[in-house]
């Protein structure tokens, strides 16, 4: 078995490795790489209580968050053997000949989705299961049929050698060919990673600037190829006027929670609410964070990137400290600013900065205009959410077009909920136009997720033999296809 | 009415009126568009003669050509109106609120796909109806629900403006908001457009280095945009010993007649053809090759650009001029090229380049493994091809592995066909790895091609009223949806 100091590999060995196995995974059926995914849960599940002692150690996240973390990566790797099962993802298409189609006659024409090829993962700090070594995108990638070399996380070496271990094994144990799987460490790998010519596609979660630096190595290769950057996000937080009337004390608190979950330290945090001026909820909102806990940040550099990020806000004239603080003390505390939507409107680009920590912008808005004024200052953002009332949702004025406007800038849009926890299912949308993500029309959460390691291909008048099983007329697979237009069940086998 | 001397309008006016019908098209139904859609056919059908003659003037292409590429223009805004009637597109997905989802109960989800906003349109020279004005990427922007502002290629202007007067008529009498559609012309309107940070998408049909240009603009932006670009492709095709052998005649004839179709100036022209050394089919080409005829080309600089790509090869002692000449003479005459797979593999580089007109390279291969050796010598392709034998396809040594790698390569893989001759249907697929195009997900022809203009948005626990149509209960559209993972047609309304 793979030891944890084997675990990781040169990019070199990697790479090699990847471009070997990516013909015999594009070959693979759905029933053996279902089977993969399943070993590997199985075998992160049997070590659930090291692993997650081992990830709080060196995370600082708390046990019972990494519990729910690892059930949730156990549960997304299962989720993609349904998905692969089920074949729906494989888009298969079917245009048999027809010398009467309007255009003029066609050939028999048959499309699939096939895997692009080696793909990079790029593995988040602040998720060390679920967005990391054996994570969403990982599991989307073998579940598409592509070798993935994973770029580990500094902030968490350890567990991701462990990781890494578990999953070599249980792909070797699965009979899955060497180069399914690879872990690189270091970042000179990472940036050698998406530069190597092998490489077909890559993913990230991180920070802008990391994230937009990789996306310019990617799009500067003589041969360009896909990055799905996940970026940053202030995930906006819309409060009508009557809905701070009605609840204030439960959006106080709904807010002060997803605020402060994980000490700030989710893409999905609410970093700004838009709160009416003329209302007490501000006060209650203050109290409420007061009330919350800091705590130890994930890592150093993540702590200093936080307060540094502070720092502008701290200067400013225009903008109100409410509460916490912005300089390093020991451990972060929930910190509060607050500002007017004129403010806002003037200084947008400084003040739309992410603080990936508990701090958030509270802005004052006087008017139904100001409010619609202040969404559309925003550029692309993972989430969106309306705090609205029962008489908003039947006619409103303000919140139909305000719903407009955040669907036409967000990934993810909310009514009455709190954007910090990202379900994964069939329609979630984790993604956003930049800077929330580098390609607005993937997620990178959820069963659509799949679709960043894939590429169509269609067969033009290619016998039945040579065909791939998707699209050959007896249906081995039983796969949904579009046949001359119309849709169709998998053919019973 | 506008007038043809009204119908470029300068890009600052066209922007500005994009982004403003944006949230208008982003909530127009799909009945509305699809007669918009129809509405320009109509008038470019009621229309044909004069635009036939007029473009037959500005391309130099035949009459009978320009009716064909104007059929399959209006049938494609037709086809585009039943695409969105359909839905389908829309990819509509709901998950009810599931208190034991596995990973942890999880909200109402709802996602469907929402137009992306203003697109840039870059028509191309060789399809002045189908890849310009009113084409493909027009008909599918505007049935996706997306304001477009195309730019002229310079090839055909007058032609540009005619139907870009028709496609404003059309869409006002219509009654379709303005800003749905705006014609920019100029080299320096069309950096600027990729550059306009209104803009959410580029798609380009052109050449490597102009396409490559626009990508890296697109790519450089603050806030970087999808740019698709279908960049060039030399379109290999592979002719088995087996073939060769049984079609001998049958081959050549075809060869000739899909490398001389429009003067080679189509992007699926066959560009390199492998072909057996000890056959005799090279001498069966020849002679075919040399029985067809060139003609004028689609202008000037096209011209001068082909003759220019032909030089290096002029210049090689190690590839041999079959027939037809690299130098301008009035008009180019059908040209071939022969090397041997070796110096194709040592120089692959060099003998990929793609040459627009009508000029081909024959390499002489002699043995499956040479064959193979070649076929991984490719980069990204919009087309491959095979002309097999029976005995091939039921288990030929060599064919499986090289549609396999095929496959690999291209976006679309033909058995006994030849590339030129693109169908639009559902299971079309015109696209492929770079350098066939910048972006591999997606395709410029056929109905899948919608996907372009469209980004998903999943809404949280909204109430049904301020959901949009296809996420509603009752479901209005009628459209397919996946629920709780299992597909459904549309409901009866």
């Amino acid at each position: 078995m793979t030891t944890k100091e084997q675990a990781a590999v040169d990019l070199e060995t990697a790479m090699a490795a990847a471009a070997q196995a990516a013909p015999a995974l594009a070959d693979s059926t759905p029933a053996t790489r279902a089977a993969w995914l399943r070993a590997i849960a199985d075998r992160l599940d049997a070590d659930a209580e090291a692993l997650i002692d081992l990830a709080a150690r060196e995370s600082r996240l708390t046990p019972t968050r990494l519990g729910g973390e690892l059930v949730r990566t156990t549960f997304q790797l299962r989720l993609f053997a349904r998905v692969v099962e089920d074949g729906g993802y494989l888009e298969a298409t079917i245009d048999h000949a027809d010398p009467d189609w309007p255009m003029g006659a066609r050939p028999d024409l048959r499309r699939v989705l096939r895997p692009l090829g080696p793909a990079a993962v790029y593995a988040a700090s602040n998720f060390p299961f679920a967005f990391s070594v054996a994570g969403g995108d990982t599991a989307a990638a073998i579940a598409a049929g592509a070798p993935v070399v994973v770029k580990a996380h500094s902030a968490h070496p350890e567990l991701s050698r462990v990781v890494a271990a578990h999953v070599l094994a249980a792909l070797a144990e699965a009979g899955a060919p060497p180069g399914v799987f690879a872990l690189v460490e270091g970042r000179e790998a990472g940036r050698a990673l998406v530069l190597d010519p092998r490489l077909t596609v890559a993913t990230f979660t991180g920070s802008l600037s990391g994230g937009r630096a990789l996306f310019d190595l990617a799009a500067s290769r003589p041969q360009p190829i896909p990055f799905y950057g996940e970026l940053g996000s202030v995930n906006p937080v819309f409060v009508t006027e009557a809905a701070a009337a009605e609840r204030e004390q439960e959006i106080a608190a709904g807010f002060a929670a997803s605020l402060t979950l994980g000490v700030g330290q989710f893409c999905t945090k609410p970093g700004v609410l838009l709160v009416p001026a003329a209302s007490s909820l501000e006060a209650s909102i203050v109290e409420a964070v007061r009330r919350s806990a800091g705590g130890p940040m994930l890592s150093e550099p993540i702590r200093d990137g936080y307060f540094a990020s502070l720092a502008p806000l701290a200067e400013r004239d225009d903008v109100e400290l409410l509460t916490g603080s912005p300089t390093a003390v020991e451990e972060p505390v929930p910190t509060l600013y607050a500002t007017d939507a004129s403010t806002f409107l003037r200084s947008a680009d400084e003040l739309l900065e992410e603080h990936f920590g508990p701090a958030a912008l509270l802005v004052r808005y006087r008017s139904t205009d100001e409010l619609l004024a202040v969404a559309r200052a925003f550029p692309g953002q993972l989430t969106a959410t309306i705090q609205g009332a029962e008489g908003d949702s039947a006619g409103g004025e303000a919140v139909g077009p305000l719903l407009e406007l955040l669907a036409a800038r967000a990934g993810r849009v909310l009514w009455n909920g709190w954007p910090t926890g990202v379900s994964v299912t069939y329609a979630q949308q984790h993604g956003g136009p930049y800077p929330a993500t580098t390609a607005p029309h993937f997620t990178s959460v959820g069963t659509a997720s799949i679709a960043r390691f894939l590429r169509p291909v269609a067969y033009q008048d290619t016998p039945d033999a040579l065909l791939p099983p998707a699209l050959q007329d007896a249906d081995p697979w039983r796969v949904p296809r579009l046949v001359d237009g119309v849709r169709t069940e998998g053919q019973p086998a």
